[in-house]
Parts: structure tokens; sequence; C-alpha cells
């Protein structure tokens, strides 16, 4: 049995049968996801900061520049608000006010620690490399010394956490069914197109499998 | 001439070369993204709650139920930070570091008002309507009065702003081009399969076309 996440501020509030606190649900959103959207305050005002996450273990982890304003911020342990939003459809219903989307969101809040580490640093910047591509990191050139002095790496332990999903068809009012208008789903994907080849690529390398059909979930 | 939006608190700060503060820049992420992640600070706590926006004019929207906890703080007039994030694509250098995205973004921050005029506030749900699907506004049944008492809109003047967008190919250090790694640029699109009609439609009511053939933005 998985222990919850649900805290009183992690607690979905509107719509509350769509909420779910259970680490497996929100973990696949994690995983599937390849950006997230951090929240922080900074002299009392709201900061949010697009960014790429990956999941290792029982923490969410970022990562950047340690000129990057963010991670400095937050690597002193202020509050973090991580939220990732998966879009799954357009829900059309018959009336304007039942329109809707299908979605899977995660909120983790906490504070976050720096990975200082060396050998915990570099085993997280593989394991971000295999969650945007699985393969690719035994298909890089590695981090040096120099680059990895540059990188600033935060973990967030995921111990406070809501997963929030839509699914399914429109819900209209029950006289609306009548009327004649179009009313469904519209799903939405992200899709990658074939990789395009760097133009000073080596002769003779050819375009690996994991670039020519690239796709999310990776392990579907 | 297009005045800039950039004020001290949306200068980029990380990698400035990619910033751009005019309207027509700004303007164009706002209108291809379906959702967009709302910080604001409760209790001295950072929140960040993905919903649907639209623009009319010069002023980002969005909107909710009356009951909405995040509507009902923003409409007292307090901070919010609005960020945007289209993905384009996954940047594959030879080296880990070099690794990246393609990406466009936008941060918005300012104090939202509520829209309390009737009129107005009808206008700007047949805009929302409009937003994520051009012609849609004609083809449902509007909002009645009931509806419309349970529904908060809210409009966030876009004066203070600012994009970041990174395009094109990976930029390795001049020893890496020799490696045999494969790089390059693996293009990501939000994608929409053919609408799926409601288990309870009409007989004899046909998929439209923007239902079967759905594409953002949606002018291309």
């Amino acid at each position: 049995m998985t222990a919850s996440l649900q805290t009183p501020r992690t607690t979905v509030k509107r719509l509350p049968t769509r909420g779910a606190y259970d680490r497996a649900t929100v973990e696949a959103i994690v995983d599937e996801a390849l950006i997230c959207h951090v929240g922080f305050v900074v002299e009392g005002q709201p900061v949010v900061i697009p960014t790429i996450h990956w999941r290792s273990g029982d923490e969410l982890y970022f990562h950047g520049s340690t000129a990057s304003r963010m991670l400095r911020s937050l690597k002193n342990g202020i509050d973090v608000c991580v939220t990732i939003t998966l879009l799954d459809g357009l829900v059309m219903a018959r009336s304007a006010f039942h329109h809707s989307m299908n979605y899977r969101s995660v909120v983790v809040m906490g504070t976050a620690r720096e990975v200082t580490d060396p050998a915990e640093r570099l085993a997280a910047l593989d394991a971000l490399v295999e969650h945007v591509c699985a393969g690719r990191s035994k298909d890089v050139r590695p981090p040096n010394e120099r680059e990895l002095v540059q990188t600033l790496v935060l973990a967030l332990p995921i111990t406070e956490a809501s997963a929030k999903i839509r699914t399914g068809g429109p819900v209209d009012d029950e006289e609306d069914y009548e009327l004649s208008h179009w009313a469904g789903v519209i799903p939405l994907r992200l899709t990658a197109l074939p990789g395009e080849p760097d133009e000073r690529l080596g002769e003779g390398i050819e375009t690996p499998a994991y670039a020519r059909e690239y796709r999310r979930p990776m392990n579907s």
C-alpha cells in the first residue's frame, strides 16, 4: 500500500473528485512530462519559470546554471510549488459552459535540497538524459569537471503532492442533449517528427531509432 | 512602433539574448498556447495552477468557477505571474551538457481585474471558445444567466511581459564536433487526432471540419 501524498495544502479544492494522491499516479505524470513550471516567491512576488525536470526515486529534480537566479534562490531552501500539466484533449460540450479539457496535472510542494555529492550529481544528470530519451545517456559525451562545476542540481522530495485528472467525454445538462451541436472530444498528443540531423553531423552517422521515432511516454 | 513590455522584473536574466519584449512576439505565443500556469502567493507560499487562458486586445484572460480559491484570491488584486510555454523540440548535442530544448515562452506579471460588465463578460467567454477553436462559438448553446453568475472572468493587462525563445540546432564545443554521437533536433508538436463524437450525439450530426482536423495555431 502506497502512502498518500495528501496534505492540507496539496488537497484539491476545486472538483475534488478529480484529485488523486497515490505515488504511482503522481509518478506516471511526472515521468511522462518534459517540462514543469516552478513557482517561488521573490520579495513577496510570485515568479513562475518553465524548466525541464526529471525524477529519480522519490525525488523530483531540476537543474541549470549556477548563474541561474531561480536555482540560487531555491537552493537556499525557500518554498517551491512545482506544477506539471499534460494536455490530453479538448472536451466540446453542447453548451459553451460545459466545455472542458482532458488533462493530467501534478502539484508538488516543499523545499529543494542542492545535490552536492559529485557521484550523486553525475548519476542525476545521467537520469535527466534518460528521462528525455531512454538510451541516449550512452550515446553522448558525459559532463566534464568544468561543466559539472557550472551545473546546479536540485532535488525536491515528492512527499507532499497531488494529481488532478479529467478524462472522458462532455457532460451536458440533460435538456441540452437534444441540441444539434456537435459534441465530443478532440484528443491532443505531444508528438515528435523524425529527428533532423545537425548540419555538421559527421558522414556515416545514422539517425538512431530513438531520434527517428521518438515518443512519450518513453515506455509506451 | 510597438512599445516594449520590458520592465526590471520582466527582464530575462539567464541567456538574455533569448529574450524579446515586443507585443507581436508575446501575443503570438499567448494565442497559440492552450494553457497557462498562474502563480500567486497564499500566506507567503507560492501556488502554481494550470488553467486555460485567452487573449482579447491587450489583456490576458482566465476564468473559472466563482467557487475557485485561485480566482477569488486574484480578483482582489494580488500580484500574479502567468507563464506560458510551448515546446518545439529536443536539441540533442554531442555532449550531455549542451543538450537543450527549443521552446517559446512568455511571462506576464501584474494584477488582474474582475470583468463585471455583463456584455463584456459574455464577449470574453465567446472569445475563449474562439481561442480554443475558431468557429465553434457559433455552434454551441451560449451561457445562460445562471451559468454566467457562476463564472468569474479575470483580465490581466499585458503591459509587463517578456518572451523567451530558443530555436535551431545544437551548439557543441568545437572539439566535440568530431565525436561520432548523433546530434540534431527532434521537433515536437502538439497535434490533434480526429474528433471522437460523444456517445450520445444525435443521429445525423456530422463531425465538423474544426473537429476532424483540429490544429494549432488556429491560423496556420
